[in-house]
């Protein structure tokens, strides 16, 4: 039976710490001290700082989500910028500047608590835009309102993606220096501005600040994570991703119609790209056998290692048929007829090649008898590691050239995002986990996401373990009616809880 | 060198009949008598009276155009074919009558000469839509207009997509009984008011009046071919057409996405409806043999016969490198290395199997990763004799079923036209090509045009032998500033001479 957020704070911490104890994933007595931490005086004190500041807090919240900043329509990427680094300044920072990239500048700000640990925070102050017509209310209001189950949340745009959880924890911040003066960690603040471009510059960012961000220790990404039913995925780490469009066309590979479609009848005498397409892709994947037949394709990958073996055993153990339930709301079967406990698995270790978009010639209602000159594919491979994207874009191109099909244009798509691997037993994934305990919230921990992030820019090129995640709840990102939770329920956190959270992420992983 | 249209005035019957007389795809005599009949006191008074009408004859024409019949937009249907009736019974027919369908009523009319022979026109009486802002002048004003290089044509929707030449076969037959009192042979009119829809219900007109039609010795579809440069493709029967979508999907196979595109990350674990389509097609087709895989796909193809054979070689002699030079404007080298002349033996003689369209998941700019729930490709297979329809239908589907595509929605495109043949020794093919001798066009004989018409349904199921064609100039049909030559060239016909050779073969067929 699960214990409820109400009867949770009647019990005592010992019986909450042995509780929390439950999941073999938790290093031995990480769980223990961050009760003790979370319940010594100090914290105590900020705990009731941020719930006698509710209302300033939600206003500092609006405030920011007032201030627009749509990366793709530059408006408002300025004075937002402005807005962040202000701060930064107010929170104590020495450093807070823009830093320059050939886009729009990132941030870049230093808070220095001659601390032991350092963590550096990721943060993106851009938002995607909106059709004003279709929201409920202004997406530049703020609008307090009830949204059931949930008894207050903020509506607006970046409410949760992520604008809103970027105020979560400098409010959080602010409280800790009310009531103690100075931050348990250095913070180094990363700030992107064109992440909903795909962050095209970031590394730019990252580069400036290289030899400084080397020294930290870990990077957080302070995000709510809790589902409305307040369960929380953890990865520790992600895919790589290959991404292009491959293209046949009769004007480079000299047959079949040069400029224009032809009618059809001429396909007697006539080559056809789109056939040739057809033939290329067909040779690099088998589809019955889902076989990649890329030569070497598979070479680089290495097997799952031990704390993923237990991670795996440990998902099944603990989630069963409930481990790809929301795949399941669009799935029937899984490939090759696995059962729920192995798709888990390839979910998990698994390089894939996907047709995202295929089109050519005519494709609207009814027939139109031509010859197309041209036929474009879009295709996405996830790697895993030790996958990498320029080694695997050469076998592609490899592939094709060997087989002949070297006229087909090649055009990349994406960033091309690494893999990105982060230890269980990294004290920040630890410190997390026993927090998200303490709110008996037991993650599913993945050996990583069987998506792709940039985090790799973190991770591999600075050498860091990254963690992302939080207490808390938001949804509709990039869509309508975007919200971030102020008063929760007994299974997900409301504002004060989750700023609550992070002062005790703050302090167990200083502890750590 | 070529005779012009200037010179041959003045050029005595017997030297431009020996003339002629150079191809030896004509029929000996056929040339002479034509010539002899043309220049008939009869006929000659008859070319008079259409010379001396032009004004009128123009103004027929422009009174047909100014009548909008547009099918799709079901506009002017019904007043264009009272016209039509109406024009029939003013030139005798005793019966002109609409012939009901389950779609726009087609038109029957027949005039009764008393004469041995019998030929059915075909007319198609509506036209396509168009957009009024692209035109040089109103669509439906029919004005008249230098074109260069002709001196007037008359612009209009319909103008040469079929009511310029029907109005214009019209006038000619007036003009014979005006001087006459009688057509030189009976005549069944059946007229198409969906052609633009692709003829969906006119195989209807032509069953209710099929033991009538079974009588007639042919059937003549008078519309001007002659190219700007006056040159002219005459095609004895066309390739039969079989046209379906393949759609594969997630919810039909069980497998793959069932609803909607799902995040590409769980490829790793989803089948994918994009690869499903493209093992289908591949199975079917092998693109570097360039050959069909369906069983049997072949077995019904007969070897062109020895008039086919006579046609190949005259076309390789008399046109060599020109065989193909329209289709070469947008084609850099013919399907397997093959010569002009090789190629234009398979263009005429070959099956295909053609992708027309394809189309899955994303296909917008940038990225997008996601499997898509469904793909799906539009198919056109070209058949010769003796392949039908129905059959190559049956051998694809049992093709996919073998392979197990079966869950694969095959739907059906288009009217499915057989392929159809009329010979190059029969008397209205012999009579059409001495009427163009005469005007000193040596026409382009092929055994049959690569394309598909629904002409089967007069020669396969009704027995008749199929001519279409004619003197004369026409453009832009479907698209805008649709035209038809008035005043010709030294080398195009203008409408006088279309009608004086319309009265030409209606003679000459007569006496064939």
């Amino acid at each position: 039976m699960r214990i409820t957020r109400k009867e949770f704070v009647s019990l005592s911490g010992k019986v909450a710490a042995a509780a929390a104890l439950s999941s073999p994933l938790s290093l031995r007595g990480m769980n223990e001290s961050a009760e003790s931490i979370s319940h010594s005086a100090t914290v105590k004190k900020i705990h009731a700082h941020i719930a006698r500041e509710k209302e300033k807090h939600i206003a500092n919240v609006q405030a920011d989500l007032r201030q627009p900043s749509v990366s793709s329509w530059d408006m408002g990427m300025k004075e937002m910028a402005e807005r962040m680094i202000q701060s930064f300044r107010a929170l104590g920072c020495k450093e807070a500047e823009l830093a320059p990239t050939d886009g729009i500048p990132g941030i870049w700000a230093f808070y220095d608590a001659g601390a032991p640990k350092t963590l550096v925070i990721y943060m993106m102050y851009d938002t995607q835009p909106w059709v004003k017509e279709r929201w409920v209310v202004d997406p530049l209001s703020a609008t307090r309102m009830p949204k059931p189950p949930f008894r207050e949340v903020i509506v607006g745009r970046g409410a949760v993606n992520d604008k809103g959880p970027n105020r979560f924890f400098l409010n959080a911040c602010e409280s800790i220096l009310a009531v103690n003066g100075k931050l348990p960690v250095n913070l180094m603040f990363t700030c992107d501005g064109e992440e909903e471009q795909g962050s095209p510059h970031f590394h730019q960012v990252l580069e400036r600040y290289a030899s400084r961000l080397k020294k930290a220790n870990a990077v957080l990404t302070a995000v709510p994570n809790q589902d409305p039913e307040g369960n929380v995925v953890m990865n520790l780490g992600c895919k790589g991703i290959l991404e292009f469009e491959l293209e046949a066309s009769g004007a480079r590979w000299g047959k079949g119609p040069q400029t224009q479609p032809i009618h059809s009848s001429v396909k007697a005498i006539l080559d056809s790209p789109v056939w040739r397409l057809v033939d290329a892709l067909r040779s690099m994947y088998d589809p019955q056998a889902n076989r990649i037949l890329i030569e070497g394709f598979y070479d680089a990958i290495r097997p799952p290692n031990q704390e993923e073996e237990a991670m795996m055993a440990e998902l099944v153990r603990r989630f069963g048929s409930q481990l790809l339930a929301p795949q399941k709301k669009n799935a029937k079967t899984w490939m090759n007829g696995w059962s729920d406990a192995e798709a888990m698995r390839h979910f998990m270790f698994d390089t894939t090649m996907n047709i995202n978009g295929l089109w050519a010639g005519y494709t609207g209602p009814g027939a139109a008898t031509i010859v197309p000159e041209k036929a474009t594919v879009k295709v996405d491979f996830r790697l895993v590691p030790n996958q990498e994207v320029a080694t695997q874009r050469k076998l592609v191109l490899e592939h094709l050239r060997k087989h002949g099909f070297d006229d087909l244009e090649y055009r990349a798509l994406g960033g091309g995002d690494e893999w990105s691997e982060t230890s269980l037993h990294d004290p920040l994934v630890q410190s997390l986990l026993a927090v998200y305990r303490m709110n008996h919230v037991d993650p599913m921990v993945r050996p990583r996401s069987p998506g792709s992030t940039p985090e790799a820019q973190y991770t591999r090129n600075l050498g860091l373990p990254a963690v992302r995640g939080g207490l808390g709840h938001g949804g509709n990102e990039h869509v309508d009616d975007e919200y971030i939770v102020i008063e929760g329920t007994d299974k997900v956190a409301g504002m004060v809880e989750v700023e609550q959270s992070i002062v005790d992420l703050l302090f167990v992983y200083a502890a750590s």
